[in-house]
């Protein structure tokens, strides 16, 4: 088999490993074969990405004799909806599944999120396999056992913390991923840097720009460290309870507000809005007098020379409007991932909200 | 305080206790204060049940300063809908409700699966406190963490096993409850006996009447004693998967298979079905050898003693056809619980389906 690198999630009964390698598809059936019943297996997935991937994914499995049985949903975030779920839940059940059995999650985010949730609540639970196909699931949303559906309060209201058995990432998908999917999930693999590991983002200043053009040993080595970085703070926190797992979300309280004032649509992708939140938490931070402005304008250079947007032109009192019904906010206090220096985030929860809106206002493109 | 039994569901991190007491609703308040927040808490209830007891746990709550919310939901078993927990969940989030919050159950069996299901995926995870208001959900259903809503695939097909943190059981409820519905709940009551506790089943010969009249300390030793056998079982096998929760579904596979055949209708309430489903049970048993025959007559009497409907009129090959759709089946089989005799229950996995279907033939009523 091909030399693939394993990262172990431990999370107790719930520990599961994920394997990250080159050619990791053609060789699927032998990891997937203890998941598969009768020699089938349900894939959820998307038209885009069957069409790019699916036959890479059906050989693999075929050589261990499975049959990839794939479903089919809706592509983009609309499929994460009360009626994608409940559409993707009927057709799982009609194939005959059970609580003995694995799906398959074969795509981007949207695919490993519904998937997964319909993995959750499948007769109260069955389990499933992540094969991510974006960089963006392969750093961050395969692993860590996030699932959910937006519902009209917003982007993942309603979800589960339902952990996958196994994660098989092939960089090679990447190959036939847009490029500005693949910088768009570059920024989440910057943020593992940023919020622990000050080398790390040393790193991916030297080696991000033969990363983004396709240099598949720096490809590996920035999904290896991501895999690393979140399975580690997620063993400590599965359930963000602690605190250690809010980490996780710097630059994603500024980001999401950013999107939904773009109503979650491809004119900001989730990583674009991701880059200008982070360096938006950097600047604060050095507003506020916490981390040197240096480290920001650091931060926004790197960014920037990844093809990543790092400013925004949006009404600031709209922001804070959309940051205040934030999922995470409890009792109209919205937590921030604040930062000490690159490599130093850390958790604040008593941030005035009119001194979010009167920095926006000053960081607002001309 | 009242004078209330403790049951404890020992769970790890999900352990709760079930307090059974008469009168516990006035004293409500003290027992949900630390799960409600700035003084209020949401209680999903139906109009039957808010109108007859609502104001009973409205002045149990105001006792301790708490407000409760009122979230009333459909009446009857279409509330366990896609649409069903969509609403709910709309109107839950647009209370403000969080991860740290807590719900309250306030109902039967519908209201405790739908609201329990909804705070199992509420911002993937809020806590509930179940105040179960019939009989059988006293005895049964808001034990034990399972919830969950019907598909096109059949009932409870879409769902989560999410721990209560508190059980709150007050028997004067049931004052208001129609004798039907009591009667019905009876049979899981009975069930406990059947499955694994020959002497409480004599208990049940000997005070089911008095229970069924009103009798306060009758109705309190059979949920006390329910509970705590529902509690032993749980605790050894929280997700049905070391064989010994599955001994609860003595008598369901078959009423389940004649519930379906009546449409899941006031036609045949769910207690009902299982009284029958507990006969046949023990009436194939005993064409099995495996338990005298005096036996089975001996449950049916009692249940039958007990208001509760012993035999069908339904085609066989068609309940088999239900049978054969169970949620329980995999690759073909349905797990059948039989008996050695009362209070002996067993798992038996290799039932012929041919065999059962020419059993149901015989037993059919003329």
């Amino acid at each position: 088999m091909s030399d693939a690198t394993r990262i172990d999630l431990v999370l107790g009964e719930r520990s599961y490993p994920v394997l990250v390698g080159p050619g990791l598809l053609a060789e699927a059936g032998a990891y997937l074969a203890p998941f598969a019943r009768n020699g089938r297996i349900a894939v959820v997935t998307d038209e885009a990405v069957w069409s790019a991937q699916g036959q890479h994914l059906q050989a693999g499995l075929a050589g261990s004799g499975i049959e990839a049985v794939p479903v089919i949903v809706q592509q983009g975030e609309e499929a994460k909806s009360w009626g994608g779920i409940a559409d993707l839940l009927d057709r799982l059940l009609a194939l005959g599944l059970g609580r003995g059995d694995h799906l398959v999650a074969f795509g981007g985010g949207v695919i490993g999120d519904l998937a997964g949730f319909a993995a959750a609540i499948l007769k109260r639970g069955c389990g499933f396999v992540q094969v991510p196909t974006t960089l963006l699931a392969q750093v961050d949303s395969s692993v860590g056992g996030k699932t959910g559906i937006n519902t009209n309060a917003g982007k993942n209201m309603v979800g589960a913390f339902h952990q996958p058995s196994l994660v098989l990432i092939d960089p090679d998908v990447l190959d036939t991923l847009p490029e500005r999917q693949l910088r768009s999930g570059y920024a989440e693999v910057v943020k593992y840097g940023l919020l622990g590991d000050a080398d790390f983002f040393a790193w991916c200043e030297a080696e991000g720009a033969v990363l983004l053009a396709g240099n598949a040993k720096a490809r590996k080595q920035a999904i290896c460290a991501s895999v690393a970085a979140k399975a580690a703070i997620v063993s400590e926190d599965e359930r963000e309870q602690g605190g250690r797992r809010a980490l996780l979300n710097l630059g994603h309280t500024f980001g999401h507000a950013l999107e939904a004032e773009a109503g979650f649509s491809e004119r900001l992708l989730h990583g674009e809005a991701v880059a200008i939140g982070m360096v938006l938490a950097f600047r604060f931070s050095a507003a506020r007098g916490l981390c040197s402005v240096g480290d920001a304008d650091r931060v926004a250079a790197h960014l920037s020379s990844a093809g990543l947007p790092t400013g925004f032109n949006a009404d600031a009192a709209q922001l804070v409007r959309h940051i205040r019904q934030d999922k995470k906010a409890e009792s109209g206090r919205v937590p921030f991932i604040l930062v000490r220096g690159i490599g130093q985030a850390f958790v604040v929860r008593n941030v005035d909200l009119e001194e979010v809106e009167a920095f926006l206002r000053k960081e607002r493109s001309a």
